[in-house]
């Protein structure tokens, strides 16, 4: 009996795999978690003078206190430019093997360069800018000596390890689906366990797999990608203008990769209304049936859209209680 | 001997009235402080859904994160837009008796509604879209009914007294300076007690009063002003465009307040440069300078200069520490 039971059980478990997110994101050897490098992460994170005219942080795109974005179908930088793409969520990015809608980005450390020198985000001409405000600030001086005490000098490779860092906390290992499938069979209501069952059936999970709901997990730096609309030719094309940004063809010039995107996860889906890269669709149950069209050639019933949103709403939060960082200031002079 | 030393302790109280800030603000009767109202005020002062665009927060322009305004010498609201002056700190905006520069609000309350309808900053056509936003987010509605439980709707007033009640605590009793009057001699450096000596016989506290450094108690909705520059005429005035903005004259188109101004606070004066309300004066030492020629018609010696800034120093912060809000979500809906 004993035996029988343990079977079916590992059968069960490699039929469905549903797996809980870890509890802790790893970091990359040469960039190891510590308290001092999150601390000082957290401020840089927070800290509007990374920005070319003191406008525009990390957080300004990418609210922590919300799901991690901003809300809006694109984002808006300095002096009011506003970009092409939708911000994805800051939440769990740690969980993704390349960063940024086309993956251009190997590493988080190589995400949060980017956006300092993109003329519609930060507005940087360079990094240097960004270096030389960080030295007028005695207190950031400090703190960087204390997060990287064996480095001479004050890099943006310091920058970004540090930001990268805090960024790794930034995870929501405890949503009702997560304790659900930890063992707390009431987490998730009657619809979620219905929709969590149609998410399989239909075929969704054949990209969005694994505890992030974003593809297998791979190596740092290679990328899960698919192509958007899958399906081309129905109604959503135009109604949501789905392929007129090409994509990660972009980075690659590769023509096999046009129109094909890095797989997003669903953790906080339901907190991250505009849809998809360009913001276009308001609702998740329009973006679930735009993606079982596009993806799956698929018309899903309403019944199968209300459970399948009911679903990804357990995969919310729990968003984790931090302190609010106090940013080191300068003492009677201006930097703007 | 007992006697004697009484009056003579009476005299130099008198005489120095060195006032520590209250360690609490006081609330209006119409808007007693709650746990509940200073919760939801904060969620509202850090959520950029109060602004048209879903872009600019109240901590955008008044960081809390720092010093309490922005660091530049005019904000930047929705689109880019450039407003003409420089952000007043919030930290301590409890303790003046009326708001703005130019005195034109009468109340936290009244304040908190201002900048939501200015097109320059989180442009919004009236308040009824920033009501409307706000009652799509099923967890805003929530907290409304716990902090206004006789209330039946939300109206843009709650939203502000929620606002002013949060701002109300906003406040920074314990800095160097506040622990010396208290009775910590060591609590300020000898520049700042020879600094201290000097605003004293200088005449900078003939404005410059109280506790908050802001002018005379009077009651809310009383403002205190003060014309800049007092002696016109000086090198000054050209050089940092002293007379172009009329000040209070704007409000009240009186000939008398032509430049007239709300005497602002000194406290945490070090961390808000760049100075004034053209944000034109980028460090402290000019600002003391400036203020002392067009002031008081005094020419400062170096060391009275310096002297003096450490005074300044020695009333930054301390900064209480917070809890970072979390702003409440809409489930599987857009709201820009």
């Amino acid at each position: 009996m004993n035996k029988l039971f343990v079977l079916c059980l590992l059968v069960h478990t490699s039929a469905f795999a549903w797996d809980a997110l870890p509890q802790h994101a790893s970091a990359p050897a040469e960039n190891p978690m510590t308290a001092q490098k999150i601390e000082l992460g957290k401020k840089l994170f927070f800290d509007p003078r990374i920005s070319a005219d003191g406008t525009v942080s990390c957080n300004s795109c990418h609210n922590v206190m919300k799901s991690g974005d901003d809300g809006r179908p694109h984002s808006v930088g300095i002096q009011g430019k506003e970009g092409g793409r939708s911000a994805p969520t800051v939440w769990n990015a740690a969980f993704l093997s390349v960063q940024f809608w086309d993956g251009r980005a190997k590493s988080l450390e190589e995400q949060a360069k980017g956006p300092m020198i993109n003329p519609v985000e930060m507005g940087n001409s360079s990094h240097e800018p960004v270096i030389s405000r960080i030295l007028k600030v005695p207190g950031y001086v400090e703190e960087f000596k204390k997060a990287f005490p064996k480095e001479k000098d004050i890099t943006i490779d310091h920058v970004a390890k540090a930001i990268a860092t805090y960024e790794r906390t930034l995870i929501t290992p405890n949503s009702p689906y997560d304790l659900y499938v930890r063992g707390n069979k009431k987490a998730m209501s009657a619809a979620a366990i219905r929709g969590m069952a149609t998410v399989q059936s239909v075929g969704c999970l054949s990209c969005h797999s694994g505890a992030n709901f974003s593809g297998p997990t791979l190596p740092e730096g290679v990328g899960f990608y698919q192509k958007f609309p899958r399906f081309p030719g129905s109604e959503y094309d135009k109604k949501y203008d789905l392929t007129s940004d090409s994509g990660r063809f972009q980075v690659t010039k590769n023509p096999e990769d046009q129109n094909s995107w890095r797989v997003p996860t669903w953790r906080n889906i339901a907190l991250t209304a505009p849809y998809f890269h360009n913001g276009k669709v308001q609702s998740l149950d329009e973006a679930v049936r735009v993606m079982a069209k596009t993806q799956l050639n698929q018309d899903l019933k309403p019944e199968q859209v209300s459970d399948i949103v009911a679903f990804l709403e357990s995969l919310s939060g729990k968003f984790p209680d931090q302190k609010m960082p106090r940013l080191p200031d300068i003492s009677g002079k201006a930097i703007y």
